[in-house]
């Protein structure tokens, strides 16, 4: 059984987990909190970071990028990364703007400022970096909206790591508040139905101590 | 035949240059500044970033990782994310490291001291700022010591897309002042390896405008 090294708000961990529940991969959830920098965690990842996974053979996975493409090449179930060449660049460029663009301009900000400042400095948010990163998520989901116009779903024709992802930093934010839905009813629509998905259903239910979602949160009608 | 928009000092963009180059895949290089924002660049890549290549029928690929996966995937000759899954993770991994870890600790805030304020804003660097990223410089040579102490390359047994990723964030931050070589004689002697494969030998003769490298940085002997 694999053993995943995690906290509920990591967007990279929720990727992870998204793609084993479609998957229909087995893993047990080990809490970590990676600012708290515990000695045994850096021993089995230097970099610090969430998500890591381990097996009963010690074989140690880092690096959600790494997971993901780890499970897809090894389990066949789920294919999320699929199609020609091209097809499968197209995914991974999206899935590199979310972990990238998305991250730094919304999820990164929105996370210091109501997640860390909270849980470790007892510190208020700053009003006008939350303001900017909520105005750069409309632009984001302007652009999902575009491709949605064009795409049954945000990679081409099938599901992919791209929604994966997208749906992963879009629910940490939503969980921080980050989120206006009004206005972006293709991007709303695709959500919902990821929302209602076995694999995340798991997700929406857990709750990061101290700080608490919007009603919305968890609601596939929202 | 494929266009390759870049500048001489982008580190994703040299990742991509010496895979295509070790596999054998002709490109014609296109100066782009992404920080001009040029409205056809931000039409073809709406993230901004270089490198994006495009060839003669259309094709778009965007993002150093989806374009590297890209031609492991199209070009059999010297694969480079090679071996078990096990292994493929661990290349991918130490990937991720450099493009992350290794970018912002030293290749980032180098560029912005060295080129961007000099090009951009015609301002001189903050000492502060380039000791500290040549401190964490160090620790980053620190750790390419350790893997080198075990391994033949720092993937593995092979020669993978993880020393081709290490050796164009290492060259970018030596072009820029950044690296300090003394009692660091493993990551020396595999980077001295790199340096001396045609694959390298193009962009190590390439300029920036403006900004001079050391004496040492083209030296197969440094």
């Amino acid at each position: 059984m694999w053993q995943l090294f995690q906290f509920p708000l990591c967007p990279f961990s929720r990727k992870v987990r998204l793609l084993l529940g479609e998957k229909g991969v087995g893993y047990d959830l080990v809490r970590e909190s990676p600012w708290e920098r515990r000695d045994e965690f850096l021993d089995m990842n230097p970099a610090g970071r969430t998500p890591v996974m381990v097996d009963d053979k010690g074989t140690v996975l880092i690096d959600s990028w790494a997971i993901c493409e780890f499970f897809e090449e090894t389990v066949n179930k789920a294919p999320m990364i699929n199609g020609t060449a091209i097809n499968r660049a197209e995914i991974r460029r999206l899935v590199a703007w979310f972990d990238e663009q998305f991250f730094a301009d919304v999820v990164a900000p929105l996370m210091h400022e109501r997640m860390k400042k909270r849980l470790i400095d007892r510190l208020s948010p700053d009003a006008r970096v939350l303001r900017e990163a909520m105005k750069l998520a409309l632009n984001h989901l302007d652009y999902t909206d575009y491709l949605l116009d064009h795409r049954n779903w945000l990679g081409g024709a099938t599901m992919s790591l791209a929604d994966l992802t997208a749906a992963a930093h879009i629910s940490v934010a939503d969980y921080l508040g980050g989120i206006d839905w009004r206005g972006h009813e293709q991007t709303k629509r695709w959500y919902s139905g990821l929302k209602s998905r076995p694999s995340f259903r798991p997700l929406l239910s857990e709750r990061m101590e101290v700080i608490s979602p919007p009603q919305h949160y968890d609601k596939v009608d929202f």
